[in-house]
């Protein structure tokens, strides 16, 4: 080992790190051309050192305490792939301690330990990266932070969770239930065993504060982001979307205005043939407006070990560098020195358009009823589907308004979910025609 | 002013220029938060300095030649924007000469002596920035520099040239010629008096032989990449386009495999229903391929003065964090300390799909004939289509082919257009499938 070579500690060999020394090992010659020195790999701690991962690990010191790693003076920089915000938290504060740089990936712990994290890491006078914490290999948040810089950042953005596109793109394709969507995601490795996280829009919502704080330079937590997921999303809203030319995407959005800033994840509708439209399967995107910029978008894998491997080395290269070059310090995590205090507008206060679809049995005058109750509370009609007709049983009353007030529109469901020709609870989906 | 902050020169007063000094003026602020000092603009040279550019420019230097920026003591970062390859090339090494750090957006100037103008800052131990070169706001070069610095790159293309795309758009959109677009391109702002290094593909080719160099660390010069423009794209090839499921764009397209790379910029028909195919009007976007990484896209406003200032700012950011902190020689302008020497793969031996539009006189036995001649040289045929029929007139006769040698079909080409039922040149158009 060269004098100048860097060494690797990683904790967590699941997929993700089993990904890290598979591409360590099969473009260690390429990076090394580029760094003008080696990465070395040459610690790695997991609490399960038994199963097989079909990587070759010889040369590399196994332990199952992470603090073999994070204490080990022959390591310079620290990988966390352990996930989830317990262990993930005690391991990265203390490569932080340690005074070593730290790559991680995990979104949960930075957006709801974000601050501390980051403070620890100034205070001590070392770095952390975190790429592939959103939108898997895709360099968004390197975007955000240098590309972008000389902007002031309106809005963001994003499809940032591929189980729910992939689940939601079957659906469109197949014109299959959500459930069944779910069990093919399971079975061709796009969804965990427990999905939990993804399809509720937990794990959106915490991409989104890690981008807000890039975007905006505020904090937001994950429990200021109102968040829904795809779980009551039905082939027939898909198909009443599609109508309307709108695709149904889980978007995670946040904007900045007027020094407030909003902050939302769940099931919208967006014109079927934008390009954010265009994105299917398991792929992300995530699409930022700045002032001057413009609108610019991302996209690529959201996940995959390979994938996501790339943006975790890439981090190691960019902390390696600064190692080596005394360029500590150069970016802060979130692109400012300082996150400044923000508030956060109500979910109730939003505005915008929506589709709604009732539930209804098709009595005269009911369509009166329904729209009576919108226009009472001020909400107009843009346009009204009603397809099919049955004398016994309930049909579908799809309706989109124009601009309308979040609160407002709960109120006119409320009232419309009581009416006597209703027979299930009404579907609400926001409309986002700009993007 | 403050002891720490960064003073910029600009050579160049032209539409990005203006854009700068105005982000400047009201970005200020924002800037200097993140930085944690101020950028000052203290001194610009123009050769024009009685046009009236609407922003205000008082406190700063004006002179009418070069020399004033870069051999100003007091200027710490100098940002050229004069393009073209004469002045340029002296303003940008004269900076460099005098050792300071440089931001450009000259992409006909790195693409033709950037191997020089690297090398002399090397040597100078200063440092170049070049994002607004490529893709105008988009932050593509940052993307293939840090972004994916541990992938290696299988391929990049893209639609770098808003010009070209705008033309091809209203086309495609309202039916009409190319010279008709041209001319609402020229008076909607989005075509240069004199078009022709655009719409000739000129512009596309420095841009692709920048992002050769990021992509695969080798030198590929603009005269080594096949170019073809779209002056010879017809509403008629856009309706068959159309037919196939494919739009046009005019595409810079880089592969690289075994060893080889190619570099060709021309006309291509896409599915439509691609990401790239959904990017109209005066966007840009670039799909990178990684062998970890998979497919990656990046997309905006590839031209105009507010879009690529913000690339020019945050260029001189980074440049100017490098002086603060020390960071000089971070990252090789090109991600890489030294290019390798590449052979580039003849654009005769290069193989694909093609559409082919022969116009003929409707007699007997001219489809076998046309078919005869591909099928000589081992060209099968994907699918025919023969529209419209006429005793007196020729008719088109359009076909798309397998996978086929482009030596073999031009040679094809030859036969069919000296045949006595061919009445005019057969349009030519390669098939990208897989994008």
């Amino acid at each position: 080992m060269a004098e100048s070579d860097v060494r690797l500690g990683l904790v967590g060999l699941g997929t993700i790190g089993t990904g890290v020394v598979q591409l360590l090992r099969e473009h260690g010659e390429s990076i090394a051309e580029r760094l003008g020195f080696a990465l070395r790999l040459v610690r790695i701690a997991d609490i399960d050192l038994v199963r097989d991962r079909s990587v070759p690990l010889e040369g590399i010191e196994l332990s199952t305490a992470w603090q073999d790693v994070t204490g080990d003076t022959g390591v310079d920089v620290v990988i966390e792939l352990v996930g989830g915000r317990g262990v993930a938290r005690s391991i990265v504060l203390g490569a932080i301690e340690a005074g070593k740089p730290l790559v991680t990936a995990n979104k949960a712990l930075l957006a709801h330990h974000g601050r501390e994290v980051f403070r620890a890491a100034e205070e001590r006078g070392t770095e952390i990266a975190f790429e592939a914490s959103v939108g898997g290999t895709i360099p968004v948040l390197r975007a955000l932070r240098e590309g972008l810089c000389a902007d002031r950042i309106e809005s963001v953005w994003g499809i940032v969770n591929g189980t729910c596109n992939f689940i939601l793109t079957e659906m469109e394709e197949g014109g299959e239930p959500y459930e069944a969507c779910l069990k093919r995601a399971q079975d061709q490795g796009y969804a965990e065993p427990d999905p939990t996280f993804d399809v509720d829009g937990t794990d959106s919502a915490h991409k989104l504060a890690i981008l807000v704080g890039l975007a905006f330079g505020v904090e937001v937590g994950p429990e200021a982001i109102h968040t829904e997921g795809i779980e009551r999303i039905t082939p027939v809203d898909i198909e009443y979307a599609r109508r309307f030319g709108f695709r149904v995407k889980l978007l995670a959005i946040a904007k900045s205005q007027d020094g407030a800033v909003e902050a939302h994840v769940h099931p919208t509708m967006i014109p079927g043939e934008s390009v954010l439209g265009r994105v299917t399967g398991s792929m992300n995107a995530v699409e930022i407006r700045g002032r001057m910029s413009g609108p610019t978008l991302y996209y690529g894998a959201g996940a995959g070990a390979l994938p996501t491997a790339s943006a975790v080395v890439a981090d190691v290269m960019e902390l390696a560098r600064s190692l080596r070059t005394g360029a500590t310090g150069r970016v802060p995590p979130l692109g400012t020195p300082r996150l400044r205090p923000v508030s956060v507008r109500r979910v109730e206060d939003l505005e915008g358009h929506y589709y709604v679809r009732v539930t209804a049995l098709d009595r005269p005058g009911v369509l009166s009823r329904i729209t009576g109750a919108l226009g009472a509370r001020g909400i107009s009609i843009e346009s009204v589907l009603q397809l099919g007709r049955s004398v016994s049983q309930a049909v579908p009353v799809v309706l989109t308004t124009h601009v309308a007030k979040d609160e407002a529109l709960r109120a006119a469901l409320r009232e419309i979910d009581s009416l006597g020709d209703v027979t299930g609870p009404t579907q609400l989906i926001r409309i986002e025609r700009e993007i």
